[in-house]
């Protein structure tokens, strides 16, 4: 068995696959063809750069052999040689190398894609040992490897998905054509089959109306049948409506999941938490892909700001390190930075703080390392368009998101200022983790300077509150920052007391209408005790929801609508997208903070289980983590843990508890 | 007959072709497969960083229509739309614009080269001024554009060669084998036809001596024979060798060469010298094709200083524009510039100084204006890496290249400092020419200051001459940096006599030996009016490779090797270029000198005629302009200029004549 991975130069193989699936959107439109409306999908490009991998790569590493060894070299390029001490050979040919020290050096071109290599034999395995640089002026990088190419056979430009051939579990007659239902959401390529030739228009919907609206459906697929089939390009859908159609037709998907295996579980005695938590699970399974994606419908993009919750929700799911990392480096593009991450100043914040957070839950250091040149490249830009004095301020062309939600954008808002001190707490501990201590240190300094300005600022006293905006003097208040203030720790124990009452608790301030905010509102009620917000809000909000049939968590929900009124957003009929990733936030809260597991120590070296009851009568789930799960059950009497890993404490009623691993420990209350 | 060309991202065109090029080159190794020795093609990495092209695209346009037009969008992607007034339409469909103003945006991507777009019809013809910005936070420039792509039918994914099927002029029994010669150098794909199945190894070779040597020849084919016949991928040489052959088998190439139009000529009652103008002009053909290449059969790369060579003599025979701002876009690369242009810090500045002199031959304001922000980024690095007085430094990894010959560089050399000074009197030129009169007065300033510098540290009485370096104290002079100083103007009068003196006439000072530098020797010994020194030169050095039997011009020659030896270079036994494009400058300085004419205002809107006999006893010859051409006759007794523009001034003997446009004129001396 090699120990080989397939090796490119870093980020070649998120860049390249992070181009393909940013061009893949299409939109429905109603075009005039010759005099004839049609209905035609239609290419939707991304709204921000979306870069290419390099298409050169030169990989080299020294070894001092214990004995004569053999090696071959398998790439996915005709353009390749490999150098063993300055000798040239070609690929697939045997290389025996004498006992002693040797330099190999791998060299390739790819026009298409990118080159990448696999050596074969029992010395010089590829892996992220070897440096690439790239004939750059910079010091050599780690080459990248991936956990799912590690086969002299593997081909790294068609990425890993399984496949699941899948009927529908409905086919009624319908407006004069015929219309399929799948039961949930579904991604891949639609199959039809036995089917008379012609040219036959598939209007899909996440809703039963949107696959009937054939004029305003978001998606469409204009199959053309030939010799009885065709299939599609992968599409998400529940329905496909048929128009003009009696009998009908044989259509299957071939649903496409990336295999992400859940270590993570919760049950306890209330069946709607148990049924959205699996809605939530769903709902990341076809949203964690090359990368994590927004919604599978619509943009079936990487955005930053989505993301950084979805791998908080990994963490409490499938602890997949490897999307993680595929994300970061999607998102972060290639030199030079000439736009904020997805154009959005707040997401380019987000990145620098996931990269903390990775490593915290992770422990994977290897990483941190291999990222921070680019960490410092995303600095400096960022340090580029700030005020004079370090705070943040919005540039012409930046975006300046925070949520779908009204500010008083008068001036820079109060919480675009606190993710940027995050930012630079992430970015000082990274700096100190890889030994740039004068970053570290200066990075330090600006969160703190920021945090004193925020707080000198934007803190209205009359209000309680911090205000979006200290220029214009309206002290318009919204949620947004307060919730940062408390779930950052930036302000005082007092200032937090005051927000709960005169923010979260205020029903005149406007409540969140997306989940993607709602989770950071709920994180940090949970991160100050208050769980019944919490519940209260997963039964009314998300339980909305699925009261409403959802199958998968929606990109926003307003519970005053009504009816294809839900379907709305972007001013399109059927925008909204129905299964959003940042939904999926219950399962990182009932995780973190019901079971009661987080890392304390990077990597759960050292980790607290702090189990809450709240509103439930009893509760099992298990949390995963880098070295195995910690599985915990409770009811109003007795909590009892069991963990695969040491470092572990159980903290109940004020006292500590040492955990042992794989040895259940149990406390009576 | 539609306006229209296709466009494209700027630059992505140049950047997909030399992304192509520079990684087409191989050398033949002898590789043990198996347990048996073969020789084989590897391939053979670009030593610089290779970028590939944008794989998005976006274009936007505003035109008024005066009444109603209908256009058609054409691409060579799937991945595009055409967005006209916010209303998007895929691309073939016949779209209806009414009278009136409209905004066109067109978006495309494409993976695998570069998205590009060809709008027919009878308004918003595609053309420069679309606007690109590529999401970038940068203004928009101007779209990319060809004059070779101009057909809605055109590919602009395979360059426009022109091929011509070619036999051998003579075959031949030889070592057991059998060798082909195909009269000069060609370069194009091997093709083999009636011939046996099986495997022949192909050895190709400049020289005979190279092609019969199995062992060392530089290029070979493998030719898998299947059916009867193969073609090879594109290659250069004169003869092929096939060994372990009795029966000579049917070998063809297909020519591939850029269909460049000679509009120069040059005849004189020197039989040499006309033969000499004719070589050059071939290996001037051989060497100009998707950009300017170095020489034909080796690297096949474009190099930034055997480019600026080029660029002159074309101005003095095909004057074709299109390929000198090709090379330009090529050598650029994309951003971030993280090293020299090939590695090297002259080349980086003989790039700076090519964009004026392309405005001074072309008076081609508009490509100045597209590609000045790059200059700007060029200056930007440069500048970071220069001394902190702003004077050259060698930083590590960069490469001084300025000829192959040997300097003392105990410090920086005086050479490299000349050309960095030229190269700021370019960027000053530039920038006065694109508004930006900031840069242009820095540049200047900054320009004068190295030529003072230059004269003050570099230049030693006693010799009577510049030194390559102030700082080491062995005042070592060779001929590189007395000759910048003459040609760039940049000592006085009295210097440059005691170089001439001192330097160029002196035999004890090493005489250049490569084509590549003796151009700026004998540019500058014509440019004080020595042109005495430039024929003997001709004859000698020129003449010595013709009647060694050379049909195109060599990268390096030594009268004093003999036999095989000239082939030998960089340690390879064939390594030596035959075919070098540096060798051409017969033709410029012939032009320039001889015939006299070039411009004294941009773009020939004025120029000088001031020929000159030399040692000949007549010549006719005729030099190209933007504008038209210049033919010029003269023996003994009488000059004659015909010209096909304004603007023209006949200087003989110190007389002044104006040229009429279209009429000649007549001087008897």
């Amino acid at each position: 068995m090699s120990k080989s991975y397939w090796i490119w130069h870093p980020g070649a193989f998120e860049l390249y696959h992070s181009m393909l699936l940013h061009n893949r959107r299409t939109s429905a439109k109603t075009v005039n063809i010759n005099g004839k409306e049609e209905r035609r999908s239609v290419y939707y490009p991304p709204m921000w750069r979306v870069d290419g991998p390099c298409h050169n790569a030169d990989l080299t590493k020294t070894e001092e052999l214990q004995a004569e060894c053999e090696i071959e070299l398998f790439s996915n390029t005709e353009y390749c040689h490999i150098l063993v001490d300055g000798k040239k050979y070609p690929k697939n040919t045997r290389i025996v190398l004498s006992k002693g020290k040797h330099t190999v050096e791998l060299h390739g071109y790819k026009a298409e894609s990118f080159p990448a290599f696999y050596i074969k034999g029992n010395a010089f395995n590829t892996d992220r040992t070897w440096l690439s640089c790239n004939n750059n002026n910079q010091p050599g990088r780690h080459a990248g490897q991936s956990e799912l190419y590690k086969d002299h056979c593997d081909n790294v430009e068609i990425f890993k998905f399984k496949y699941e051939k899948m009927s529908p579990v409905s086919i009624k007659q319908e407006n004069g054509g015929v219309l399929y239902d799948f039961g949930c959401e579904k991604f891949g390529k639609i199959i039809l089959e036995n089917a008379p030739n012609g040219e036959y228009l598939l209007c899909l919907g996440e809703s039963v109306e949107e696959a009937l609206d054939t004029a305003y459906c978001q998606l469409c697929v204009n199959a053309q049948v030939t010799k009885g089939a065709f299939t599609s390009v992968p599409v998400a859908f529940r329905y496909i409506f048929v128009p003009n159609l009696t009998t009908p037709l044989d259509i299957f998907v071939n649903f496409e999941f990336l295999p992400l295996e859940t270590k993570a579980s919760f049950e306890c005695d209330n069946e709607l938490i148990n049924h959205l938590w699996r809605v939530c699970e769903y709902t990341m399974l076809l949203n964690s892909r090359e990368g994590f994606f927004d919604g599978i419908k619509r943009d079936r993009w990487v955005w930053s700001g989505d993301a950084y919750q979805s791998y908080f929700v990994n963490y409490y799911l499938a602890f997949d390190k490897e999307i993680v990392k595929r994300t970061i480096r999607m998102l972060r593009g290639s030199e030079p930075m000439t736009k904020h991450i997805n154009t959005i100043s707040d997401y380019t914040f987000y990145w620098l703080c996931s990269i903390w957070d990775y490593y915290f839950y992770t422990g994977d250091k290897d990483f941190v390392l291999d990222i921070y040149p680019d960490m410092l490249e995303v600095l400096s830009f960022v340090e580029g368009r700030l005020a004079p004095d370090g705070m943040f301020e919005r540039k012409p062309d930046d975006w300046v998101f925070m949520d779908w939600s009204t500010f008083d954008s008068n001036g820079p808002i109060c919480a675009e200022q606190m993710v940027l001190c995050k930012a630079y707490d992430s970015i000082s501990k990274c700096a100190e983790l890889c030994g740039d201590t004068k970053t570290s240190a200066r990075a330090k300094k600006q969160a703190e300077y920021i945090k004193e300005q925020i707080n000198l600022l934007y803190w209205n006293e009359e209000k309680g509150a911090f205000v979006d905006c200290y220029k214009s003097g309206r002290n318009n208040v919204t949620r947004h920052a307060n919730i940062f203030a408390i779930l950052f720790d930036l302000t005082s124990k007092e200032r937090k007391e005051k927000i709960v009452k005169n923010v979260i608790y205020n029903k005149e301030i406007t409540p969140i209408t997306t989940p993607y905010f709602e989770f950071y509102e709920l994180d940090a009620m949970c991160h100050i005790g208050d769980f019944e917000y919490m519940t209260n809000m997963l039964d009314s909000y998300w339980g909305g929801m699925l009261r409403l049939g959802a199958t998968t968590i929606w990109e926003e929900f307003d519970p005053t609508k009504n009816g294809i009124e839900h379907y709305e957003m972007y001013g399109g009929k059927y925008e909204k997208s129905l299964c959003h990733a940042w939904g999926a936030s219950p399962i990182y809260l009932l995780g973190k903070y019901a079971l009661g597991v987080y890392p304390t120590k990077a990597g759960y070296r050292e980790y607290d289980v702090k189990p809450n009851l709240m509103c439930f009568k009893h509760f099992c789930g298990t949390v995963p983590t880098p070295k195995g799960t910690v599985t915990v059950k409770m009811d109003g009497g007795r909590v009892s843990v069991l963990s695969q890993l040491d470092g572990g404490t159980l903290i109940l009623g004020g006292k500590k508890y040492t955990i042992e691993k794989n040895k259940e420990l149990t406390v009576n209350m």
